[in-house]
């Protein structure tokens, strides 16, 4: 099995190796991610510059890696179009410093370099810590394993996605795993006016979470009641049952 | 009515332009739009570093204009939490340079403003022009406005998102609109090695379009038959009927 | 005569157009300048990512206009190399917002550009406002058009480089011209530290001026007595004193 | 005695780790320096966006270091102004990937860095390998230590600057140091023209060195003849031989 890790927050995170000591010995491992961290930045892709890609010997052994200086899936297309000679079996995003959960995916460098690669027709598993302190990458990282054999023992649709959200708390405290649907989170209050000291103001972009759609079913209710979320994903945006009623609309003219 | 527009080409844009000067005496008309081109951008935001708003005198009658150095995503952001007193009752971005069509909607700066805008509850329309040559963006700007109000007679769901392409020919060829889903596309060849002065090799992203569903009912089909194409989209990437499927292999343990 | 402007505030400056103007009908005008603000870029280039030039046509008539995404030595190196079929017999850099005085030189992307003509072996002019409020930058561009007519009635060296600063009381006050030498300068209280949202710390270089050598026949003396300074500057950092010095104590061994 | 190491080649750069390891044991050692390669980046500073400053922990025991996203002259501001809580006795800037001579030295991060250490009143060597292959950054961190001892044996006048450059051919072959002044070197078919695969163009800065000035006494000789130059440098750039000429010609007004 050949199985491509990526990530957005670099080729140097904890995340990220402690994917790859997890999956050691099985199969072919390469990594493919950017030079340093580039969380949210969307599915943003880099037509307007040129991008580099670095072939990093530290690793060499536990995985053949190499840092591209440009997002996540620039990651996944350069590993999928210049650097791999044939496509992997699975591509692996993460693990995140931090959740992605419910519309927040939307930003997420590390969820979109999944998606891209299920656009290539190759299935993708985005994985993340729900939280920021006390990260135990490492027991993730077996989760991730343990997930990923579940998914391989039967035939995987080739568009298959999952989002892995995992509870920051101690692993003996997890109840377990939880199939969900994306809730839905804005947030208040969310830039900060400061002036620089040539006296023009900037803004911080920050925020508390407001969590609009959190019940029952949802991957933030899950993670908050102590279960890893899993969140299968698709790519369309269609907005189906919307079809009929705008094509209403628009033949009253 | 307050009209918010936005667009990935910058503020200094020709199809931004045009929409405001076919808007002119339907309302407040507000622009917050990037400060050169961030096409591509996907849905990033910009949390590591500061934004920078100006406000740019120049379009002053027209419309009030602000630019700023961040993503269109920063824009919807600093429009309705810093720049505005009250949020808008509408939200076009565009006219886009260029089709955001089928699986490209992903990578789109001009539809991620679109779908922050929803997030906020206010409706948006995302506007492009579906070619790069001979673009009228005037004409375009017109059919926007018929499209605005139509979609205004009736009461609006807030979540409204509808994604608008127009066909780059002659205007007087073009047959109707046509409400579809989002096609699938993808793309071949897409990287182009080439070796700097210095001997150091760089990509290009580029690539030709292999349109992998692109059959009746798609954005793809309707502009490709001369028609303008609106699609209704929504922001929640669950896989709903996936979730069954994922807990069967998951409970197999 | 030709007479190429560059600036590090960017094309769309006030004090660039000033410029252009004052010596409208002297010649033909061409300018080449970053696209935006590249000030306190030093005598950077760019060599690990590509130029884009970009012709500017609402400029025409007044001036041939360039824009450049790189710093005022770029520019100069483009429009020697790239741009103009041949060489410019003058070079003026600015009028740059804010003074380019005594050790401040090194810093400065305006006074670089002139540096990378001279190189080039044309002479050029650096001008500053030696303030940031109250600019009058056509009175200043006028100042200018009489020193460059006061430099070219003689037979000009091709490395000739002057520096001028133009004080920013109301030029009645104006007492005259001086020829003086950098002064030194350095900065106290320098960085301002701060704690972004996310609890990460960043820094701000700011600082107040500290004027370590401002006496007599310093460009810092004639600016705070209300001349004009006009300080011939070279490009070679060798310390010819010292050289002896040098070789004593490596004989030492 | 305390020793702050930079570079402008980012902290993770051979040639700085080199001089580290030759300076272990003789006194408190530094490293603050740029998290990437930041070459060519002349003398300039970062005031319009903030900067930020991350220790190091692996290199700890070796030397205390710190990354800066800003450039070598930026990472000497932070370490005096808000790192360290005395000022080092010596600033060593290197080991560069490259030479640093002749009128290059202006477009040079290393020597900036230097620069920037002498007008806080510190000694400072700039240290560059005069080429691009065979890079004995072992050797060449050695001779830096014994010229270090040399210049530390006598009182030395904080505005001590050494711009030193090693010749790449083997070792036993350098003959040893010649006490030299800058040459002048400049560029030749310096820009090359591509085209994108959007068919925009695009430049890259290269071009074959031609030496304008590299006769007897310069750094370009000694180093082409296989000794290893030391070049004192000062950085006041006022031309004291033309303040005569350039008053003369602004009388006859």
């Amino acid at each position: 099995m050949r199985i491509l890790f990526t990530n957005d927050d670099g080729i140097h995170a904890p995340g990220i190796r402690a994917l790859w000591q997890a999956f050691a010995g099985q199969g072919d491992l390469i990594a493919v991610a950017p030079d340093e961290e580039r969380s949210a930045t969307g599915h943003g892709i880099t037509v307007h510059k040129p991008l580099r890609v670095e072939s990093l010997k530290q690793y060499e052994g536990e995985v053949q890696a190499w840092s591209v200086n440009g997002t996540p899936a620039d990651c996944i297309k350069l590993a999928f179009e210049a650097i791999l000679t044939e496509p992997p079996d699975l591509v692996i995003s993460g693990i995140n410093r931090g959740p992605n959960l419910a519309t927040d995916v939307l930003y997420s460098g590390t969820v979109s370099a999944a998606v891209e690669s299920v656009i290539y027709g190759v299935p993708a598993i985005a994985i993340s810590m729900a939280g920021h302190d006390s990260l135990d990458y490492q027991w993730a990282a077996k989760t991730c394993c343990f997930i990923t054999q579940q998914l391989l023992a039967d035939t995987v649709e080739p568009h298959t996605l999952l989002n892995i959200n995992v509870p920051v708390c101690s692993h003996e405290l997890i109840k377990g795993i939880r199939v969900t649907r994306l809730g839905q989170r804005r947030y208040r209050n969310i830039l900060e006016k400061r002036i620089d000291p040539r006296g023009k103001s900037y803004y911080w972009i920050a925020g508390e979470v407001e969590d609009v759609v959190a019940g029952e079913g949802t991957d933030i209710a899950a993670v908050a009641d102590s279960y890893i979320s899993v969140t299968p994903l698709h790519f369309d945006l269609t907005d189906e049952p919307k079809i009929t009623d705008v094509a209403a609309w628009l033949q009253k003219q």
